[in-house]
């Protein structure tokens, strides 16, 4: 049989077609669904969960029912692929989300969710705790995670001292920024720069801006396939790391001057900005890897244009005063997300892992842990990390 | 200004702004524009041109306008971007093509440009020429290019002796070897592998089948991104040059036991026949970067599965009798065209300038060369190759 | 002129030339012996020092020199280069050292040193200051660094609590883990390879114990050299890094079964235990890369060899009972060293910065700074790291 | 038992011991010598041969022996290792050369081998067969094989028509240039310039003059270390390539002003002329990596210093007379070779069995092929390149 013999698939069917792929190579999450499905942690408790709905994180909620939880789920404004959603339903899931929720209709979903009166959360960006909060009524949640450093940052400041149950952060984990960092980011970047541009990668002049993990990849990934790579980053000791690494360390002024194709990920706002751009060359590509889109001035490129061009899905070319020709890819947004396929499978398996195991240990040992935002804990990394070894050397 | 704030575009304009960007990087097209402008080739003289219709070969037809040409077109049944073949219109060039065109309407295409009497061919697969010569009425023209391998053993063969003129056959360019096998389809059948599956490249086991110019392409990318790559290669000086870049040369009952991924580039048929994935690992996945489809057994694939899926438009994964899950990806054409942006810009620059090159010494020295096919003549590729490395080198 | 008219040198004279090549790469010392002449930190005090008498810490003691130092010198058993202490004398230093000292002669020597009454020491192992605290007596000592991990553990173990001003321990400082271990150590162990076995690099399976920054600099030389490496890493953090890396991270039990070449890179003792050797493949290359030569089991080599061959300076071909040879590079001694040239200049010019700027900051600040071992003030490795990222960048 | 308890060697145990180590890594000898135990095809024949004696020739010399021959040896000027040849002098092969021999000695030997009446000769630099063609006697030699490309031209050019029997020239087999000039030559230079300079490889910048099989092994071993790597060179197409493989190609004016360490490997002389020597920087390096001395005008270099110190075995430093420093390494002879240990010992091995391989097909075939100069037989390449390709793979 071939693939163009299938019948048009309903939107859930779809959804399942589309999880199918990422559930094969969800290998840490596999393990886990046998040991959930042998000692199941979670009977009899509920489950409120915020994350972006897409067919990796279907797998996770597909696992935590396995573990006995029953699982409420809602989205992110605009992220949710309502196929998958359509796909979780049928699994007996409950989610509130659709793709053209906005911020109203979102936190509706997110008081519907609690309204379930959870045990366990696992928050993304801490709007379930924050709205649990407000709320000041009874609750039975003894613990919850948080899947963002922005939400984990939430927690430590405004909401500190106002979370009477443990909150294990995710991000925080060290796992992530070797393996999602240097190894997803990096190399997922170059990819999506390749497929937005369709230009030569080897004999170009680059110049990625800090030489943080992402930066680190991004560099490294670019040399290793014949790109010449300059590094501009004001700490002294990563720099002699990019030094050593084999890059050319460069300060700004040469940076602009001497390369054409310039990657922001140092994680802070201003790096291209207005007085740089006028000093970039002709044909300069501009290319975001950080996690927001204000490494690079667009609203002072928009203005310093005197015409723009949407050439492609992902390239707009702008046309300066004098001429100079500077193309923007993703409109600035994280290139392998907006204009790639995101992280590697197995880098979210890494984090998805975390994920639930912190779960289950909220579940068996909430009252051994402190209250308020933490670390996961270091034998769950250990665990992890092993099962991720073993994984990688089976292929 | 903004990309979000362009009005809707007419076909014509969505092919002159896709067309922008390849412009922007097609160098060396735009130096033979310049010398083109200063001194017209091909004054008074109507070309007739048969290749895909898309922008950058749009580009190479402006440049033959720019050196006074009249231009005639028709493209390939079904690769025909009807976007850009309006845009080509309106720049005076005359086109005879449209994507939904089936092999009927593309022979009348074809006879259609050659009522125009045409004085220089560029052919694709010598469907002009052959056209041509079963007409057997008088015509003017005095010589010819041939872009593909095909149409250069179809005229050395079945057309042999009986060419009138000059014919260069522009992919026995050594030229084209270098930079376009290895540096073009190698990395982007890597990117395509990396965008149809968003899977980890570094840390899983590859084989390669085939240890030419593509095949070494593609094991040096993967090796350079961290993964660990057996080579399958009968000819066993090849095969030395494999285990001394650090491949590990293997033969095929090892290669199917131990690998995950299997990327076929021999140039041959029946490379994983059906006895092969009788014995292929559960989870592998198979992709094709011949210029073939038959180097998977596709039918013998399909007849082995119990069960069909496509998963996405990339990936087709198959359950066999026994459970074993294989993957297809990009149903078994060539992976870099089928799954991904094909060949980078400046690989296409390479083979476009060769052709201009080509033209202009027909132009102007017909009379000097042999009839039948020929190669690209050697100062030529000296020419073209000592711009493109100026180019590359001015990055 | 041409080198073979040279007259034959005095030792001096011959200790002089060895030093001049180390001179024109030591750039940071040359900077801040400009800064030394400018500013003389040092004028009026002694400094104390013991360190291995060579060609790059005669640069040291020249610039010291420069600051207004009387230097007093002593270096280990073993290791002082007789023409370079010679040379030295002849600047001002006093040299209380030979290459054939013991263990007596080197105590007295320390003794000779502090019977100068220093200010500063510049110590080794803390010979200088256990000698110092064991006198008792008064003393004028204002400060010191000590230049190993074993000096620094002794400080913070043994001695705790007894040493009355503050000691900088140089090797503690991150910029030396950076560029000493990865980069200086790890390619010049595989140079040092290279001389002993004069065998060919890519397509040999390699397997490397430990992957701390020694193992991963091996580790990643090797396999950008085309190398098959496996790594043994019981950390599993440790091992993921070195998975993404490309490396194959296997069990002892593989890496025992699959692989020609191991080098040690642990920093502890046991690593290839008599157990081991008993499963090593015929033809196995042993090599340690730590800093004792306790991680091969030399003793039980030798032991279960019926027949051992020192087949060049650096190669012992051992004959096992069963007639399986194995061959121990460098005598199981730290193989960079001990068959080799050492750690690249440019990284000891890193150590020897610290060492320079730690004392000048003795000199000027001794009493705002703790008693006891400390860490190189952070102001110290950001300096000497953005000056080692200025000469990088110059090359 | 240990190294230190060996009693002192008499010269032939030196040269056994030494030859051991080859021994055990000249696998293809090893399979050839099992071969001629079993069918030995020099029976009755002598093989006169000229050869550099050192442990490498030794072990072909055995093997030979093994097959049936009686072997009569001499070597080359200056290059006999003396032990090496009091050993071979015990196993039965009569040796005339001493290290200490002069142009005379040589030539003295070369016709005591002959007066054996050999039935082969191994030739180099094709000095055995002029020998013989000048005595014009009666002989009976029936085919021989050349070593070098300079012998194999000298037959080809000024003996041409006058060697009456077939003469195969080793140097010309493909797989010399794949594995010897890329993987031997290219690692082995940049290892004997790690050995004499002590300097870091990672961020130095680097030209390499020429970019043939050499210059291209040598490129890349620099940039895979971390390198900046320029590439000078007139060829379009060889420049082309060192710009997809991720060189800087450059000319000559920026070469001289940007870079530090230059590698001549153009096989051309006057690379590095007076006139190029007056504009090197400061601190520039200079190593050769061609056949010949003659691409550094080391003549002109000392004209043009005020001064030149023998700084170590390895490096003369020159000092110009506006003080700029220039060091040239090995006295500008071909690096690896006079500073370091040569070609791995597997590159040998692929050449001598090319040796022992064509030996017995003269001795057996001898009257199937044509007088005069000859590439190796396509078959034997084919033998050799499996064999190197099994043996590497076992690793």
């Amino acid at each position: 049989m071939g693939r163009d013999e299938s019948p048009t698939n309903s939107p859930a069917q779809a959804g399942h077609l589309r999880t199918r792929w990422a559930e094969l190579h969800l290998r840490l999450l596999d393990r886990l669904r046998l040991e959930f499905r042998a000692t199941p942690p979670f009977t009899g408790l509920t489950i409120g969960i915020c994350l972006h709905i897409e067919p990796k994180t279907a797998v996770l909620c597909s696992v935590l029912l396995e573990g006995g939880a029953e699982v409420i789920l809602t989205g992110s404004p605009g992220t949710t692929q309502d196929d998958v959603a359509a796909a979780l339903q049928e699994t007996g899931v409950k989610v509130f989300s659709r793709k053209r929720d906005d911020a109203t209709a979102h936190l509706k979903n997110i008081r519907r969710v609690l309204e379930f009166d959870p045990h366990l959360l696992l928050d993304n960006g801490a709007d379930l705790i924050a709205t649990l909060l407000e709320a000041r009524g009874t609750h039975r949640v003894v613990g919850a995670t948080e899947e963002t450093t922005t939400g984990g940052n939430r927690l430590r400041e405004q909401l500190r001292d106002r979370v009477p149950f443990p909150v294990i952060v995710i991000n925080d984990s060290p796992l992530k920024l070797i393996m999602e960092n240097e190894h997803g980011v990096g190399p997922t970047v170059v990819e999506a720069f390749m497929r937005a541009t369709n230009l030569l990668v080897p004999s170009r002049r680059y110049v990625v801006f800090g030489y943080g993990s992402v930066g680190r990849g991004i560099a490294r990934c670019l040399r290793a396939l014949g790109g010449h790579v300059s590094v501009v980053e004001p700490d002294p000791i990563r720099a002699l790391e990019a030094a050593l690494d084999g890059m050319l360390v460069t300060d700004m002024e040469d940076a602009l001057a001497n390369s054409e194709v310039f990657f922001t990920a140092t994680g802070r706002p201003g790096v291209i900005t207005g007085e740089r751009i006028a000093r970039l060359p002709d044909g300069a590509v501009l290319a975001n890897a950080g996690h927001f889109s204000w490494e690079i001035d667009i609203a002072e490129l928009k203005r310093q244009a005197k015409k723009a061009e949407a050439l492609s899905a992902g390239v707009d070319l702008f046309t300066l005063q004098d001429g100079r020709r500077v193309a923007l890819l993703a409109g600035g947004e994280m290139l392998n997300l907006a204009g790639g396929g995101g992280n590697p499978i197995e880098t979210m398996d890494l984090g998805l892992a975390l994920q639930a195991q912190s779960l289950r240990r909220l579940a068996e040992s909430h009252k051994l842990l402190p209250a308020g935002a933490q670390p996961v804990p270091h034998d769950i990394n250990l665990s992890v990390a092993r099962a991720m070894v073993e994984e990688l050397s089976r292929h």
